[in-house]
C-alpha cells in the first residue's frame, strides 16, 4: 500500500496515501480498536456543518484567507454529502471525550481542502487541522454542540412517527368501537370494555409521548460554541461567538441559542438524560402495547384470540403453520435496548468531574442508537402491525358471555356481599349471571335485562339506572382546560 | 389479648378488639409477611382525603344518609391527622395492584364510623367497607388518584429545595468571584478560572433540576376518579364523576382534571417513569456535583484541597483528626437510590397487562421514597455542606502557577504546534511558561505580561488582543430569548 | 427530658440520660437525618460479635483489662440479644463508609460496659469507646467483615428456602404427570405437553439458583479483620491479627479465613456485586415463574384457565366474586426490587477510589433487603401458592383438542410444506388435524391414529415411528456426568 | 438486478440471483429493518457447526442421502469459514425468538448445497431448507446451543485476556513496592503505604475476575440438542437425540453434555443473566481501577501526579501539550456498557414466556458484545496504559511528608484523643506530626524516630513495638486454605 509519513509529537505513523484521515486519527484507530461500531456518521455531519459555519465566520473576520476558508467550506459540505464516509474510522467507544472524533474531522476536512487547493495531502503548511479547520473551536463546544443538533433533527423525526403511530391506534379505536369484549385486570375477569377502547387507551399514551419528545426540544436548543475547552472562551475571539451561534442557526433552520453560561453545557450532561428518560417513559408504553398485542393475538386457538395480527413471515422451523407475532416482539426487545441504553447514560452522565465530562462518547452513542431504534421500529410497527390488526369478533362476544363479570352490574342493585355470592355460584355451577338471577328470583326479567344489558357496562354510569351518559359523551369531550390551583 | 371474629367468602379471622382494620387487611399482612416497608403514609393520607371527597359527593346525591357520611367524613379526617399510623400494616411490596391498601383504609374507616355512630366494631351492618366507604370508587381509580396527589405535594416541596440549593450555590459562585484556579478537564490540567464559575455552573444545572420538577406537576394533573375498575365507569353515577373531580380540587387546592379519557389513566403508568426520569436526571447532577466536591476538598495536603467543607462529625476510629466528606458521600448514595428506584419503576410500569397494571404498589412505593430521599437530602446538603463551604485560595493560586496551562493563551500568536513545544518543554523543565518564553526569547517581557495574565485567560476572547469583553458581560448577560425555528 | 452533655472536638451535644449511645451517634443522625430506613440490625449484630471477638483476643493479649474486657464482651452479647435495638438511630444512608454505624454500637457497648462496671454513662474514662472497644480495628476492617457474615448466614436460609421451592414444584411435576395440555412458544400454540412438565421445568430453574445461592458462600469466606484502616494492619498488634480470625471463626461457627491481601478486601467491593447478580439471576426466574403463573390461571373464564390458584384475600372492591393471583404479583415486584437494588450495588461498588469504598453503607442496606426479602417471599411464594395449585384438567384438554398443534407430528411424514398446507386449512375451517386428514384422505384412519396421538407427541422421537421412548427414560434419566474437554 | 422469485405460503419475493439466502430470509431482512448492527457473525458460525453435526448424523441414521448430506456438511463448513458472510442479513434486534437467524442460514446453506450438487439456487426439491438442512432440529434447540458455545469460547479467550492483566497489574505491584506514598480514604489523607500495593489490590480484584470468568463455563455445558421445539423432542429420533451431543461435542472439543431436562433449557435464560452477572462484577473493578488510575495520574502539575501513563495521541485541538487518560477512559465506558447490556439481558431473561423466551435475540446480541467489548478492551487496556506505567517517586514522597497520617503510629502510645488534638495542630499550624511532636515534648527524639518510620506504618502491627513483621511475611504469604464449618 502507497503511504504517506505523518508526525505528531509522539513519533510518525503511515498513512495509506489515498485516505484523508492522518495521524491522529491513526493513532485513535489503534487506541480504540474494539472491533465494534465506529462513531455515528449522523453526529460526524452535524459536527461537519459547525466546520462549515466556523470556517464562515472566521473568514468574515479575517482570520482565514479568502481560499482557504472556501476550501474548508467545499471539504465540510462534501463531509456531510456523505462522500468521505469510509474516512471514519474511530471506534464509538473512545477516550478523549469526542477529541479523536473531532481531530477524525478536522484531518479529513484538511486534507480535502488541502487538495482542492492544489496541495498534497499531509501538507499542513497549505491548510492546518488545528490552527485552520478548528480555529476559535474545541473539541468541547463542537461536540455538545453537534450531539445536539443531531438530537434536536432526530427527535423532530421520531415525534413524527410517533404521531403517524397514535394515529393508526385511534384509527382502530374507530374501527372497532363496536366490538363488546371482556376486559381483564390484573389478568382476570373484569369488565365488558369496547375492543375500540383498548386501542383508545394505548393511543392516549402514545399521544403522551409525541407531546414529550416534541416539547424535549427546547431543552437541547443552549449551545456553547465560542466556550471553547471549559466554558470560558478562551481563543474564540468576541465577535466570532456572537457570530458562530447566528451562523449555524441560519444553517440549521433551528432555533438555537447561546447559553448564557457556556462553562455549564460544557460539563453538565443532564438534558441527555432528560432526553433518555422520556424515550424510556416511551418504551414502556411500547412494551406494554406490543405485550398486550400478543396476549390479545395468542392463540389462535389456545389463548385469547381476540385479535389477529399481520401474518409477517413464517414462524417455526418444526411446527408447520405457526406464525408469531414478530414485530411486537421486535418492539419489545427494542424497548429493552432503549432502557438499557438509558442506564449508560445515566451512569456516563453522572460520571463527569470538574469542567469536563470524558464520556461523552458513550452518552452520544447510546442516545443516538435509542433515537434511531424507535424511529425505524415504530414505523415498522405502524405498517406492519397495527395498521393490519384485525378483530375476532364472534371469539370476543363468546368469552365475554361465558364470564361472569357482569355481576358488577348488580352492586349497586343488592350490594356487593350479595353480587359476589350470585357471582361465585355462577363460576362454581359453570352458569351464566342471567341464569343465577333467574334460578333465585332476584329480578323480574325484564329488570335483569335493563340491568346486564352488558353495552350499558361499558359506560360510566350505574347499569339500569335511568339516564345514563352515552360513553362518547364522556370519553371523547374536549379534555378540561388546566385547571389554575386553588 | 381480646379479639372480635370477622368472616369473608374465605372463612375466619380473630382481630384484636382494640384495632380498627378487618379481616382483609388481616389477610393481607399474612399474605405479604416480608417483615420489611409499610405502605407510605402520605399515601394513606391522600387516599383518606378521597374517601371523604367521596362521602361528601353521596351525601349531597343522597346515596349516603347524613349520619353515615358525617362519619365516614370524620374518620377520614382522623386518618389524615395521623390518629390511626398504627393501622396502617400492610407491606409496601404487596400484590393486587393496592386493592389491600384500600381494603385496610376502608376497615380503619368504616369502624371508626361506625365507633362514631355508637356502634361496635365489625359490625358492618352499621357501615359498610365497600357499600358506604368505598361507594362509587373502585381502588383503580382511587389508588392512581391519591399516588398523583401525593407526588404532586412532594414535588413542590422538592422543586423549594432545590431553589434554595440553587440559591445557595449562586451564593457561592459570587463570594468565590475573584479566586482564580486551575480548570481541569478528564482531570488533567486546563485552564484557568474562577473558583466562582464552578459553583455557577452547579447552579445553572439545579436551575434545570428545579425548573422540571416544577413543570411536570402538570403531568400528574389528570386524574380518573369515576373511572371505577377499569376506566369505563361502571357503578359511578354520573353526577358523581363530575363532582367529584370539583370537590377533590376543593379539597386539595391543586389544579386537577378529569382525564377525558380515564382508562388510560388506570393502566398506563408512563408518566411516573417521566417523573422519576427527572429525578435520575436531577440525580446525576447531585452526583457529579458531590463528587466534585469531594475531589476540591480532598487532602487536607495529599489532595486537591482547593476548598474545605464544613467538618460535620469525626471520621475515623483509627486515624485521628481525619474528616470525612460525609454529607457528598450521603448525596452520592441518595443519587445512586434514586437511579435504583428508577429501575423499579420502569420495570413495574412496563409489565402493565390490558386493563390495569397490577404492579403499582412497587411504583407508588419507589417513586415516593425517591421523592422524600431527594427532598431532605437536598436540604442537608445546603445547610450542612454548601453552605459553609470556604475557598483555599492560596492553594487554588499556587496550584495554578505552577501549571503549564497559561500556553493555551499563545496559540492565536504563534500556533498550536510551537505553543505545544514550549508547554512541554516547561512541564519537563519544570519551569513556568514565562519563563520558558523569556529564556527562548519568544516575546518581549511586556507582551508576555499581556498575553498571560491569567484572569485574562479566564474570560472569552484571545489573550492578549485589544477589547476583551469583560467575563461579566457574556457570562451573565440575559439568556437570549428562545428562538423560533428558521 | 433528663439529659447529659458529650464533647467532641468538634464542640457539645445534649444526649438524653436513659440512652446508650453518644455524641458520634447524635451527629450521625442529625446529619443523615433523612426520615427513610435504620442500619439493619442483622449488621449491628455481626458488627457487635466482632467487638466481642476483639476484646477476647485483647483481654488475652494483656491490651485490655480483665474488667473492661468482661464487661465489653456482656454488652456486645447484650446488644447481640436485641436489647438495645433502639439505640441505634443513624440512618442506612450515610456518609463515612460506616463509621457512624461503628460508633454508634461503639458508644452504647462502652456506655453499657461503663454501666456494668459500675460508672455512669458518658465517663468515657471508664471505658472509651475507641481505645478501648474499638482496639485494634477500624471501620474499614470490622464493617466489610461484618456484612460478610450477615450475608452469608441469608444465602444459607436463603438457600434452605430455595431447596424447598424446589421441592414443592417438583412435587407439582408428578401430581400433574399425565395432564396432558398445549405447550405454548410466543404465546401461539406450539405442541402438546405435560402439565407436570411446566412444573419440572421451573424446578430445574430454581434448582440452578439454589446451588448458584449455596456455592456463592465460598466468595464471602475470605475477611479482612486486621487490616485496620487501609489493610496495611497499622495498629493492630501481629498476634491479634492471626488470633482475631480464629476467634471469630470460632463464635460464628463458619469456614472464614484471614485474606492474603487485606488491602483487597478493604477497597474492593466485588464480590457483592457477584452476589447480588446471582440474587438477580434468581429474580428472573422468579418474575418468569410468577408470570407464567398468572398466565395460566388466567381467566378464570376468558383467560387460559388450566390452573387454579390458592385464593388468598378477596380481590376487588367493585367486582364481585374476583380473586388476583396476589401471592405471584407480590413475587413479581420482589424480583423487579431485588433487580433494582442490584443497580444500586453496582453503582455504589464501581465507585470506590483507591484504599476504601465511601459506598459501602448502600451497598449493605441494598444487599440485605434483597436476601431478606428474596427470603421471606419464596417461603410465602410455596406456602400460600405453590403448594395448593390445583389443575383444570377438562380445561387443559380442550384447548388442546380445539388446537391445530397435532400438525407437528405429520413433518416426518409428510414434509414440511405439505403439513403446514393441513395446519392452515384446518384453523381456516374450524376442523381438527384429524379432520382434514380423513378428508384428504393422507393417511388409513389406523394411521392416523398412531401418528397423532398426542401423549406420543409429549415425547422424544418421531410420532408414529416404531420404537418412541416413554418420557421418563429421557427425561429422567440422571444428568450426563460433567464432560471434560475433547 | 438479475433476481429469481421465491414463494412461500404468504406469496413471493424477489431474490437476487447471485444470493444465497432466500424468501425467509428477505421477510425478516424487511419485517426488522432497523438500521442497526447484523446478527453477530460468531453466533451464526456456531449454528453452521450445529448443522453440519445434524447432517453428519442424520448421515449415518440414513435419514440424509450421502450426497446430500456431503453437500450440507461442505457447505456449513464455507459458512464457518467467513465465505458467505455477506449473506447474513437478518437485524440482531429481530422477533421470533432466532427462527430468522436460524431460517437465514438453512437458506444459505441449502442454496450452496444445491450448488454444490449441480442445481440452480432457490431449487428445494433438490435439498430443502427445512426437511433437510434443519432435519430433527427446531430453531429452539440449535439457537440456544449455538449461544452456550460462542459463550464458552468468549469466556475461554477473556479468561485469558484478564489472566495477562492480572500479571501486568502484578508486575508493577512488585516494580513499585519500594515507592512509598500516602494512602487515602475517602479520597481524605489517611496513612502511608507503599505504590506497589496500589497495585496488588488491583491484581486481586482481577484475580476473582479472571476465576470467575474461567468457572462459568461449567454452567454453560448443558445444552439441548434434540428437544427440538419446547424441549419435548418431538420430531427428533432418539438415536438423533444421543449421537448429536456426542458429535457437537467432538466438533467442538468442549465438554457440554445433553440436558436431562431439556425443557428447562429451551425456556429459562438465568444461566446468561449469570454469565452477563459476572461481566458485569467484573467491569465494576474496572471502572474503579480505570478511575483510580485517572485520579493518580492526574495533573500533571494540578492533580495528584503519583504516576504516569503512557501517552497515547495528543490530548487536546485547543489546549497544547495537554495529553489525556483515554485509555481508561475507554475502559470506564465499556465497563458502563458492559453494565448497560446487562440490564437489557436481565430484563429479556424475565419475559420468557411458558415453553420459550421470543427475546432470546437481544440476550444474544447483548451478551457477545459484552464480550467482545470486554475482551478487546482489556487486552488494550494491558498493552497501552498497565504496562507502560512509570512511577512518580518524588511527588509520592513529597506528598507523604507534607501530611499528618503519621499521627496514627501515636494512638497506641498516647491514646486516640491526644493523637487527634496533635494532628488537627499539625493542619492548623501547617507544621509536620514531628515538629509537633518535638515542640510539644512528647516523647525523645529517639523514640519519635522509631514511632513514625513511615516505612513501619504500611505494615501489620504497632508502629514502634518490638518484633514487627516484615509486610512481606503478612501480605504474601500463601492464602490460608478455604476453612471447613465449624
Amino acid at each position: 500500500m502507497d503511504c504517506r509519513i505523518e508526525k505528531d509529537n509522539m513519533g510518525e505513523r503511515e498513512i495509506p496515501k489515498n485516505n484523508y484521515y492522518g495521524i491522529n486519527t491513526k493513532r485513535a484507530q489503534e487506541n480504540f480498536a474494539l472491533g465494534s461500531k465506529n462513531v455515528n456518521l449522523k453526529l460526524i455531519y452535524e459536527m461537519a456543518l459547525i466546520k462549515k459555519a466556523a470556517a464562515m465566520v472566521n473568514k468574515e473576520l479575517k482570520q482565514l484567507s479568502e481560499d482557504k476558508a472556501n476550501a474548508i467550506i467545499q471539504a465540510s459540505e462534501e463531509v456531510i454529502k456523505g462522500r468521505f464516509d469510509q474516512e471514519f474510522i474511530v471506534s464509538a467507544f473512545q477516550g478523549g471525550a469526542g477529541t479523536s472524533t473531532n481531530m477524525n474531522l478536522n484531518e479529513v476536512i484538511t486534507n480535502r481542502a488541502i487538495e482542492i487547493l492544489g496541495g498534497r495531502k499531509g501538507d499542513y503548511d497549505v491548510v492546518h487541522p488545528i490552527n485552520d479547520v478548528n480555529m476559535s473551536q474545541s473539541t468541547n463546544d463542537v461536540y455538545p454542540t453537534a450531539l445536539r443538533i443531531t438530537a434536536i433533527h432526530m427527535l423532530r423525526k421520531l415525534s413524527n412517527s410517533l404521531a403517524k403511530l397514535q394515529e393508526a391506534l385511534q384509527g382502530k379505536e374507530n374501527e372497532f368501537s363496536d366490538v363488546i369484549k371482556l376486559g381483564r385486570t390484573e389478568l382476570m375477569d373484569a369488565l365488558p370494555m369496547m375492543l375500540g377502547q383498548e386501542f383508545g387507551a394505548y393511543a392516549k399514551a402514545i399521544e403522551r409521548d409525541r407531546w414529550r419528545v416534541y416539547k424535549v426540544e427546547e431543552r437541547l436548543r443552549q449551545i456553547n460554541l465560542g466556550g471553547t475547552a471549559i466554558g470560558t472562551g478562551v481563543n474564540a475571539s468576541n465577535k466570532y461567538i456572537f457570530m458562530i451561534t447566528d451562523t449555524i442557526q441560519e444553517l440549521t433552520g433551528l432555533g438555537l441559542a447561546r447559553s448564557d453560561y457556556p462553562m455549564d453545557i460544557t460539563q453538565n450532561n443532564d438534558v441527555f438524560v432528560e432526553v433518555s428518560g422520556l424515550l424510556k417513559a416511551c418504551s414502556t408504553n411500547l412494551l406494554k402495547i406490543s405485550n398486550d398485542l400478543r396476549l390479545l393475538s395468542s392463540g389462535p386457538r389456545g389463548g385469547f384470540g381476540e385479535i389477529e395480527l399481520p401474518q409477517m413471515q413464517v414462524g417455526s422451523t418444526l411446527m408447520p403453520g405457526k406464525v408469531n407475532p414478530v414485530i411486537p416482539e421486535m418492539i419489545g426487545q427494542l424497548a429493552m435496548r432503549v432502557m438499557a441504553n438509558d442506564y449508560a447514560i445515566t451512569m456516563a452522565a453522572s460520571s463527569g468531574q470538574l469542567e469536563l465530562n470524558a464520556f461523552m462518547p458513550l452518552i452520544a452513542e447510546s442516545l443516538l442508537e435509542s433515537l434511531e431504534l424507535l424511529d425505524n421500529g415504530i414505523i415498522i410497527f405502524r405498517e406492519k402491525c397495527i395498521e393490519g390488526i384485525v378483530p375476532n369478533k364472534d371469539k370476543c362476544q363468546a368469552t365475554l358471555e361465558k364470564s361472569a363479570v357482569l355481576a358488577a352490574a348488580l352492586v349497586h342493585h343488592i350490594g356487593y356481599d350479595q353480587a359476589t355470592h350470585i357471582a361465585r355460584k355462577a363460576l362454581r355451577e359453570d352458569k351464566t349471571i342471567r341464569e343465577v338471577l333467574k334460578e333465585d328470583d332476584v329480578f323480574s326479567d325484564c329488570r335483569i335485562n335493563e340491568i346486564l344489558n352488558p353495552f350499558e357496562v361499558t359506560k360510566p354510569g350505574i347499569p339500569g339506572s335511568i339516564g345514563m351518559l352515552e360513553v362518547s359523551e364522556i370519553l371523547r369531550v374536549p379534555r378540561a382546560p388546566e385547571q389554575p390551583d386553588k
